[in-house]
């Protein structure tokens, strides 16, 4: 960041007054441009004691296999953004149940929120951003070609309290 | 929003190509900004049957009672984020326990998180966000000066899984 977006003069990289951490400030208007972690909400949608995973068609980790997840956008839930990526990368509309996994990227400025979600039905497909879709049994995981270490970590979460005969809430810092 | 950070030209706000809602872009650089919903971590501090609050000293709603909670930044988790909240608007140090609401603004692009957590001794006071700062036995909350929604309707669920014998974790969409 180099310009203010409001006035165009150049920003300062300080810490503001009553402040205690450095902010993107600008030198003429004074605004004080905050940054904060981004949310991706996803699903981790089951059919039956199978569940769904994405190879991802772009880029990172392209070619690597995924739970539906993305971006929350301003003006949504984190219920509705979880669906919505579960549509657009899926093809699927599971029904929404609890939050399972909150995991903390701290280093990447990310939480990332994975909602249990029930496919009524076996449609599904392959959205513009995966290369395909499938339904995968617990001895068939690709555990060798996950995208995402909290994909990885939500599976198994959900695997080991399916075998414990209760899911809970995860928090997972990396 | 006028103009980009990266190079200073003028942004506008369009559907880029391949997305299908609106973005600020740059006219030159072509950079384009995402804006994304931001995160307000809290705690629910108890001490024995009584709740933590905090008269706030700043706008928005000055003079009105909140839980201690603001904005997640950059390079910590969630737990962090509501621990600092509290330490910060409280002077107090609770243990943290679990998640227990999950509030979607979704016209305010804000999700705010709320954490339960055990005051170990009664050792609180005023940050310099808080005009007061006291413990409040459930018949004594004033209703009537909260705050926010948010935390209205965190401690109503609060005081009726505690009426229950159970705490579970609330999404609550406003």
């Amino acid at each position: 960041m180099k310009h203010c977006s409001h006035c165009s003069a150049l920003v300062s990289f300080i810490v503001p007054q009553g402040d205690n951490r450095h902010r993107y400030v600008c030198s003429s208007c004074e605004f004080i441009f905050y940054e904060n972690p981004r949310i991706i909400a996803g699903c981790l949608p089951t059919f039956g004691d199978k569940v769904l995973l994405c190879k991802r068609a772009i880029e990172p980790r392209k070619g690597y296999w995924t739970l539906p997840a993305g971006f929350m956008e301003n003006g949504e839930t984190t219920q509705e953004a979880a669906l919505r990526e579960t549509y657009e990368e899926a093809y699927a509309s599971p029904q929404l149940n609890e939050l399972f996994s909150v995991c903390n990227l701290a280093n990447y400025n990310q939480v990332h929120l994975f909602y249990l979600a029930k496919m009524t039905s076996a449609q599904y497909g392959s959205g513009p951003e995966s290369l395909e879709v499938e339904l995968f049994e617990e001895a068939n995981i690709p555990w060798d070609d996950m995208a995402f270490g909290t994909v990885t970590q939500t599976l198994q979460r959900f695997f080991e309290d399916r075998k414990n005969g209760a899911m809970q809430l995860h928090h997972i810092d990396f």
